[in-house]
């Protein structure tokens, strides 16, 4: 029945690259606002000289929490790539899967200030765990859609290249309950896990793709 | 006389796909920049432990009006494809109809976060839905010009399809008025119907063009 | 000498078509960012059900700025897509001037917001002005090397097309000079030109054009 | 063995167009985000008419290090197109080193909001140079990676374009070296440098070009 839907999507001007476009946009802007969220200290004028070194080490957290966010998005853009180049075309369901799907993504500001500024509190670290793990079901949600569905993904794609993909996918799952699960037992080894995970994925596309 | 407009947008590099990339430019811009009207909680850090959970909980209103106003923008993202993808180009008034919409749409991010601070004071809640009903009838306005006018509809158009989605437009003015309305009566209610509407646009926008 | 010029722009992907996309970008931005300068009124609990419509009423300053600095970058968009139509090409001095261009035009979220908090001090007036005039002198600046320096106007361009936007352009210039000299003598009177102004020009595209 | 790799960028819809497509909108966001960091002083009503002007002339090196890192990430959209026009394609490692870059990029309105508060303060002028000497750093890193892995360079490249770019970034590297150095010594002259910088690099690419 799925494969009999009268897709409109293409007559009304929304093509897939329509959607990858607007998505890039929502990308480029989000991972651009990331900086707003670190301010620069107050700090009285005949203090400056000596309080404005240490204020700016205090800093540090909310360094490491761009940092993280900026790889998780950029890891995501190359993601999103990859999973609309294998879809055929676009079509209803996918372009609002691919909403709510944008949805978390610009979210990830929020919680990226909320751990800059107050961890190793379980309750931020929780809180971004929560929303990058949203953010993996949802992609992982997308990605199966395209894969699985009938008459979706490219006739002519590798099924190995759709292993790997669902697989790298699940393993974000996996990674991010876990790092979830770690907040409330170990706030610290929770936020260690997140910051290397982007970059973790980023190996992994490295080396997956030579 | 308006058909034998002589018509100097294209030959100004100001063509219909040029209006629409600038939209889509302004729409990608609005929909990331709601979560910057989210601000953390400043909290001493004797307090961080137990105060932080209560203080994200107070954000609820905030992060419903967020969601809402995200799926209103992706809403009209959508619907704004649809209603220029039957323009068969683009004139002069059109451009500037397009541009007025445009400033509907950047205000959102005021009143959501107006709405997101003071729900469910009904100032706050008919200044919300003002501004959506002030766009329901800037882009209905945009849209029967399309419609309407003679020499701007594709001729291939299904006039079904320009039925429908005039419809939808005179149903979407129904209810923002209503919502308005009810603002100063019942402003829950009010609320409530207006987070339930972009819900209710996005499964009509699903169904009815199966 | 000029025509001569070994140009190296097309040779290293800066097109022209490069520079009105990146141009495109900035605009969609700036126009989408001026709605952040308008900030919720912060209230007590006890007294939202009275204060915040006064409160609200009081931002009236700040909207007509909105309004106005959004009319007046939407003009030079359209303004913008016009000057660089008739360009054949660009070249390495109008990519500098078109980044100093869009210098100007980013700027004017600042005086818009200062405008909208101190006005009708002649300060604020003054400097929303200047603003306003020094981006009128860049772009002029920027179309008389388009249309007269040699073998960058497009030979086919109708030279009462060409006319037409230069005078548009000094009409520009005069018309923000004396709202600056009126920010001396009397503000409300250079504020209400200033307002004025860009639904004039909004005017003069529309009906130049017919 | 690089040359070997399989190159997987293009089969995954993440051709070098789009790679510099992405980085266009993240310029252009960084670049109209800028002037956000400039707020308008906050003056009680009845001291306006006296005080507005000298505070807003309090906002001076506010101002500066807006127009210099503007100029600055100006400079670097200008070298990142010339950067990329001149590799034949996309790979994966340059796609990462391009978001490390779009990274830098993105944090520089930070360095220039501290600047801009407590310059001539030698931490503040410091970490503005060591901001602008990784970029320059991970930039010449990008395109010794174009210019010397064998394969990525387009073949008929001129060389003497490719030693110039090579000698154009190495003089960077050198100059914000030199600027890092100073912040320590003689503060006001390292601004002075770093405020001159961009300018002197523009000067370049017009007089390189010709």
């Amino acid at each position: 029945m799925m494969g009999e839907r009268r897709d409109s999507l293409d007559t009304e001007g929304l093509s897939k690259g329509r959607i990858e476009a607007f998505s890039d946009g929502v990308f480029a802007i989000v991972i651009t606002l990331l900086i707003l969220e670190i301010k620069v200290p107050e700090i009285p004028t005949a203090q400056v000289t000596t309080e404005l070194l240490p204020r700016l080490q205090e800093l540090t957290p909310k360094l490491l929490s761009y940092v993280t966010s900026f790889l998780v998005i950029g890891t995501y853009w190359v993601a999103h790539h990859n999973a609309f180049h294998y879809a055929r075309r676009g079509d209803r369901l996918l372009l609002w899967i691919n909403i709510l799907y944008l949805m978390c993504l610009t979210f990830i500001p929020f919680p990226t200030a909320l751990l800059g500024e107050y961890a190793p509190d379980s309750v931020a670290v929780a809180i971004y765990g929560v929303t990058l793990l949203v953010t993996a079901i949802v992609f992982n949600g997308m990605w199966w859609y395209i894969a699985y569905s009938p008459g979706l993904l490219r006739p002519e794609t590798n099924p190995r290249v759709v292993k790997q993909v669902t697989r790298g996918g699940i393993l974000g799952l996996v990674a991010y309950t876990l790092a979830l699960a770690l907040a409330f037992m170990n706030p610290p080894l929770s936020i260690t896990l997140q910051v290397l995970l982007p970059i973790f994925f980023i190996m992994l596309n490295i080396y997956w793709t030579r």
